[in-house]
């Protein structure tokens, strides 16, 4: 029809237009870092710790960085992995363009200097982050948006998750290397907000078009093995100092273990049919993950990861059962691929035992630990009560960000 | 039906209760082990030469950990790309389950002090190789057992493997790094002894749900991609300190390459219809490694990786041609994955060769590796002889362990 | 039919008959080099850059190899993903081969001593970068070829590629670390050429056996993963010594974000169905990948490695459109997986990259990177021209040998 011919049109140009946009601003601001500098860095990357593991260090710098791009690709393949096969090309278009879009927005936050943005490798750790973020929100939005409206959203989303981890890491200080808060809270309210008000304007409409399956299990099948190999190493090695155990990687997997049992716990519960599937198994994994995000460097004994993965793993399931009619008939936001159950709900109770776990904070029990989890108690300048009102001041700011950013986008 | 209802509900209840015991034990026992501790290790994790890879080293070793990890978990997913897409979700629940179980289990082997268990990241590498072999057994199972009865193997098989590694690598003093013996032929022999016993009690019934197909095509090439990319690195990593040129690994790659040739050698000669598809090539490159997993340190020349490997890569098919019916007309038992001509034939010849390669073993020929390959024959304290008999009698203590054990479990 | 299963035998035997004289050659010539032997090595790995990473070296030096060849093997699965699953055993096969053949002819090129070859895992990747030329003239050929002609053809490209190979980097001074000219470009014309010469003997015959349809989605979302997961890490690790900042892994991934955009620029001005498939984005992407190949390395901003890889990304498709029926119409080229398109062109526009920034080199630019980029430049033995000289020279004598290699292999 001379109307999706007309629309298909219009995402060529959208494309060609962008990515000159892009070429034009890493042309006049982006440079590379030059060799051996200093440079800036997110807080998030934890680099004074990064920056000196020793001798050799120029060598084993090197690697590092390799093997954090390695998994952190790896990372992203999971959301791809929950995509049914013919939204799996959209969803590579979204990523490739929110990663060059955010290595400009993030180096404007972190890395200007001389009216230049020196970028390095942590520069792509930092995008391929936020590129999850924006997965999370496509997840939300995939029954309704094309990818003309997927662009769109990512054209805002980039700068506004930028601004929110830049109030909530620098700002308020907040603990979150996992991104519970910052990456799966935050993905999953903008697109659900966005996925609101986008379904307000076409009530009636494109029914027939919602990507509402299930991915195939051979795809869920990849994407759970990626999580599995790829996911726990990445989230650690992006916060954690080389010098200390890696509690952090045994805590998610001890966590993604206890919430691949809960999924068999449930499925018989709430459906007649069977045993669980892959993308069930897959969902409650992930949720496991998210959980663990903000938590993961704070817990100090396995058996904490153990139950918060088990809690975690029954939330998909019954979100899917009992919160996704509810979302459905009263506000009308159709969750393709139930990103509030497996990203919203877990990273809110992800961020609340982060909370929790702040306050009960001592130097006795973390000892070295302190300095990695809670740097401002560990240095003086903060009361572990004080470092958990921010924790837990920071969700109501995330999901204002978030509610307040997916609207916005959807009204234009 | 009511009958498939209750026995859900029982798979529920029995996850559920297993979890908790799990948990209520980690609470008790299971703590990390402190930052800078030098910790006690399983003998297969060769720690002492691990703990002191000089400068640089707690930055090292850290990476180390992440990566040995992110390889063992490529390494269970080989096994998962054995299975049909139907039995990947109750594979994912035996891992998750064995995973946790083999932490506890062989952390009262290896890692207990003062009434606590210490828990690192080497114990997770452990705790692969445990729920490699519990996986090799659930193949040999998957016509008959429920996911009830898996968790139930799972149970017993657990402390079975850790007495097994415990007896042979501890008190006869074995040298096994890639687990030809302790993992392959322990776990192919423990599943066959059990579908066996189990094949008795339901001789005629549920016939029909056999899941004796071959996996689909584009799981067994994921996972032999998996195979060709995690398995060496894992399996080498775990025994060879990083001071010495990693033959292990290349004597598995050759091994793997030789044994593909072979698959096209057989192949046409045994069936009729054409060139083998990819399950039959995934066969084949597992056998190959098998092989390699006592040999491959010991070996000093390629060619006999290449000898190996390709003899290694004609049993799959001799065995499923010849071995595979003799199974199910005489003893009644059902190898649903070809658990016998993969994993079981090949361990036995791999253990095979490991004492030929002990006899021969000289100081002249091995140098500096002789305190890697055989630590005892190196430090004086046995003859390359008695080294090679202590090989031999670790073959009829497994048999014996796993037929025993497979019995002892289809009985209760 | 009596044909089929003779040419089924004569596959097993030539299989046969090729492993058996690999391993007679094997045991006659190679050996495993010596612990701490500095050891001989091709020029594309920067020996010299790698042997002396400062203090623990030793212990890095082989986690470095471990994980280069973990990187490799998914480099080789990406040309996987490309095949249809009907051929991806075939593929396997020849991957096989042409690894322990490469490991030969290689051996004898770089690492000869005393009559005897000193095989070490930088011998590995030397073997992976030949195997994939290997399967990217196996693209080319598949709807003509059977495995018997596969085989012959691997036994004659492996000493070409080798040979070519050697004189580019050896005697001419090319630097080419990622491949554009001496894998891709090779390897394209190669098979091309072969692909011509069997068309002429086969005219009107096995029209039908064609192995032309598209891959299915499912394999090419797990090759575009693993494209880039892997490629970028592993290409640039074989080139960049560890001292200095990744770029070139930047130049790549920036380059392969940006050909994704181009493929949806693309597509709907060239067909009327809708968004691109996942093969047609992996196409763009492996495009981008393939000119950064030897560009890579020299760029000094992202945006050239921008505007490279949007470029690239448009090629595939207009290849497909306009080239490809004008090679099967005039030339009679049948190129079933348009190795034309995504390796050809692109590796010859890669090249041009490079010699025009070759040309434009200048120490000041370039600081300590000239050493990397432009050996000879920064060593004062040749200007900047002379070098862009000896790259601009280095296409033809590839196109040559590719041609002529290709057409006396047909002739066989």
């Amino acid at each position: 029809s001379p109307h999706a011919a007309s629309s298909r049109l219009k995402v060529s140009g959208m494309c060609f237009l962008l990515q000159m946009l892009i070429i034009i601003l890493f042309a006049v601001f982006v440079r590379y870092s030059p060799n051996g500098s200093p440079g800036l860095c997110s807080p998030r990357l934890n680099c004074s710790s990064r920056r000196n593991p020793g001798p050799g260090s120029s060598y084993l710098r090197s690697w590092n960085v390799h093997l954090q791009i390695l998994m952190g690709f790896g990372f992203l393949m999971v959301f791809l992995g929950r995509y049914r096969i013919e939204s799996a090309a959209t969803c590579l278009l979204v990523t490739a363009f929110a990663i060059q879009w955010a290595l400009l927005i993030q180096g404007f936050f972190y890395s200007f200097q001389n009216g230049k943005i020196y970028m390095e490798t942590q520069s792509m750790v930092s995008a391929v982050f936020c590129a999850g973020a924006v997965l999370v929100s496509t997840g939300a939005v995939l029954g309704w948006g094309n990818p003309l409206q997927l662009l769109l959203m990512s054209l805002l989303e980039v700068p506004l998750f930028s601004a929110n981890e830049y109030v909530l890491l620098h700002l308020i200080g907040v603990s979150d290397g996992g991104g519970s808060l910052t990456v799966h809270t935050f993905g999953a309210y903008f697109g659900l907000a966005l996925s609101w008000i986008l379904r307000q304007y076409h009530v009636g409409k494109r029914e027939q078009q919602q990507d509402t399956g299930h991915s195939p299990d051979v795809l869920a099948a990849v994407g759970t093995v990626c999580l599995w190999i790829f996911w726990p190493s990445f989230v650690s090695a992006a916060m954690v100092p080389a010098s200390v155990e890696p509690w952090t990687e045994l805590n998610m997997y001890v966590a993604m273990a206890a919430s691949t049992l809960a999924t068999f716990v449930m499925a018989p519960l709430l459906h007649k049919d069977g045993t669980p599937c892959m993308c069930q198994v897959q969902d409650a994994t992930v949720a496991g993950a998210v959980m663990m995000g903000m938590a993961g460097e704070m817990l100090l004994a396995p058996f904490g990861a153990l139950v918060a993965g088990f809690l975690a793993g029954l939330i998909p399931p019954l979100s899917s059962r009992f919160f996704a009619p509810t979302l459905l008939h009263k506000l009308s936001i159709q969750d393709a691929r139930s990103v509030h159950g497996v990203h919203g709900v877990p990273g809110i109770l992800g961020t609340l035992l982060g909370v929790l776990l702040a306050v009960l904070a001592t130097a006795d029990a973390y000892g070295d630990r302190l300095q990695l989890a809670f740097p401002h108690v560990a240095d003086g300048s903060r009361t572990a009560t004080y470092q958990a009102l921010c924790q837990l001041c920071a969700l109501p700011v995330t999901l204002l960000f978030a509610v307040l950013g997916g609207s916005v986008t959807g009204e234009l």
